[in-house]
């Protein structure tokens, strides 16, 4: 059972023009970046992304972001700070971003020419931001998506029989709403550490070997590993059920259980995240979450260091019955912890916990997902905590 | 890919007597549980097999534990301080253990008559012990062990041609020596966590269904839950291969890195783990590393808690270009280490990956396990720990 890396030849232009004149050959078209999303893993994403295209034969140097315009007080617009400063202050202000990265403030600018989408935004944005995307002519013809999004969309239909209900990853979604061809990465990645250049690796799903060629050049460089799979359903589902994992996880902290409990969880909970896959998405494979980053490394990564976690400890801890709080910050929902403790930023897991568990409830199948249920009753039903460890 | 949990029937004894007069029916013999080891996971384990023992049907509740006789200056022997309190001072000290968990100093009489000998003790003192433990009609005919030993065989014989180097788990040691079958346990257990109650899951690699529901009636209870599968070489090679790969955790966490790193390195480390014991022990399963609490669940718990991290930390954080020590306390090595933070215990990742990196020389096989050997040659041969990253 070897890791099934695809194989393929490093990235070149497909076409040069020749200068008659000079005789020098360039390519025939250049790839333009785009990054859909500012929040600190699109930030640093978008870093990567940018010192490739500025070294890179191929790849127009200019990467544009779409920064939501936001005035700071007494300093000025946040995109304008962006591009003076070279800096997301809102998000990851301790990382200093290359200078052919360029903040827009308008998303149809962003990716107006682009030939390379990247969308990495909180998954309840999505809905909207495609609406925006479909407008004729705004996306290139020839244009390829990347989704760094962590989440799944459920459709379930008020009154149909049980069992109709459905689910789709967000890569198929943007293929169909955009009609332009759609991979996923995923990764061990916390955004500040790659912001930092810190060593680490990432998996890209693929289509094809182009494409992995493609994306790989994109992203890969000497501290972010790439390492590309065919397995684009399982990269993207890996990545939205890792976070419910590590909800449970946060609880296992928020408890103060021990290391013994909280390897339990995340074993039993990759199980789970492999054969919810398995079971919804039969082309993919079981090696995306046993051998692959964007598998057992990237939920590692979440479930000790990530914001799940961290606001599921604190949903614990806020409970009469676990110490550490004062009367007044106790019994706080998700909402409200969310609010207090992500700057702005939104927390995928809840939202993915309620989702999975309604696909499972309608399709009449949670009795083989203990974890996952669990998890959603204690976040939003009032469980207790301490019954997590029941019939798993 | 379904779990390969074995399947098998709740254990009963074999054969009952009935008494003509009362008419009452016992198990025609009890099953008579010697623990050999004690310190804080032998001490953790026995407490869990003394619970059982006192409970089940068909077992002697007395259950011996094998202690190192030990002079407590001022207190008197350790055997009778733990007879005494019921507690392991020296290596569980906080733990309340059970009345019929009993401490023999001798090793041959902790081990006479018993049926089910469970063998937890640093490898490097096992060839002594079973040694002892040969002695004619010492060992019951019929009986059984079990080795939670952490590390493996390995025989180089100087001059030999290159790869006639063998390897050995040290439950085919056993067997051979002891002439009994020998079976393995593993998993994501902290001994103090186990010894306090918490939830926890282990792996036990068996040898038939019979086995199965023989070491999970010792072992199992509402806490300690176990998972029998047909793996013994598995299991018993992830627990020995997990610490060396908890070193590479300890060197991350020693260099002052991230949570993505260390990720990396757990799957990297993960991967090798289950591709030597492939390579080696072609019978085991891939799933022993993937799917369950000896494998992948194990390495976390270990590489986030256990001592061979702690130490590797240490190890790192002494040498002159890491901060955070005094100068007299720089530049120490794992012998040093070992004595000083310790308090006794042994270090099992530190031996196993000087075992493996020679084996795997020997064998002309290093260029296939680039993380076990910069593992070695930063341990021992001074390697710049930067170059951790290199190559994988």
């Amino acid at each position: 059972m070897a890791p099934f890396i695809t194989k393929f030849e490093p990235y070149e232009p497909e076409e040069y023009v020749i200068d008659k004149k000079s005789g020098t050959k360039s390519p025939a078209r250049l790839e333009k970046i785009a990054i859909v999303g500012s929040g600190s893993w699109g930030t640093a994403l978008a870093r990567v992304a940018a010192l490739n295209a500025a070294e890179r034969e191929g790849f127009d140097p200019e990467v544009r972001i779409w920064v939501r315009e936001h005035e700071i007080p007494g300093r000025g617009k946040l995109t304008e700070i962006f591009n003076r400063t070279h800096r997301n202050e809102r998000y990851l202000p301790d990382v200093d971003l290359p200078e052919n990265l360029v903040a827009v403030p308008s998303l149809k600018e962003t990716v107006r020419g682009a030939t390379l989408i990247l969308i990495v935004v909180p998954h309840q944005y999505l809905p909207g931001i495609l609406e925006e995307l479909k407008e004729p002519g705004l996306i290139s013809s020839g244009a390829r998506a990347i989704s760094a999004i962590k989440g799944v969309e459920v459709v379930i239909q008020k009154g149909a029989p049980q069992g109709t209900a459905r689910i789709y990853t967000y890569p198929s979604v943007i293929e169909k709403e955009l009609g332009i061809p759609c991979t996923a990465l995923g990764g061990a990645n916390i955004a500040l550490d790659v912001g930092r250049g810190e060593f680490c690796e990432t998996t890209i799903g693929v289509l094809s070997a182009k494409d992995a060629a493609l994306w790989h050049a994109v992203f890969d460089g000497p501290t972010f590993r790439v390492h590309p799979i065919e397995d684009v359903a399982g990269v993207s589902l890996s990545g939205a059920l890792k976070n419910v994992v590590a909800l449970a996880a946060g609880f296992v902290d928020g408890m103060g259980l021990g290391g013994n409990n909280k390897a339990a969880i995340l074993r039993i909970g990759l199980l789970e995240m492999s054969t919810f896959t398995l079971e919804f998405f039969p082309g993919s494979s079981p090696l995306t979450f046993s051998h692959h980053s964007a598998g057992v490394a990237d939920l590692i990564t979440t479930s000790f260091g990530g914001r799940n976690r961290k606001c599921a400890e604190a949903f614990i801890k806020s409970k009469p019955e676990y110490s550490g709080v004062k009367p007044e910050q106790r019994g706080k929902t998700f909402e409200q912890l969310e609010k207090e403790l992500l700057n702005g930023q939104k927390l995928q897991g809840t939202l993915t916990s309620r989702e999975v568990f309604e696909f499972l409830e309608a399709r009449g199948r949670l009795e083989g997902y203990p974890l996952f249920e669990k998890v959603y009753r204690i976040s939003f039903e009032e469980m207790d905590p301490k019954r997590l460890f029941e019939d798993l």
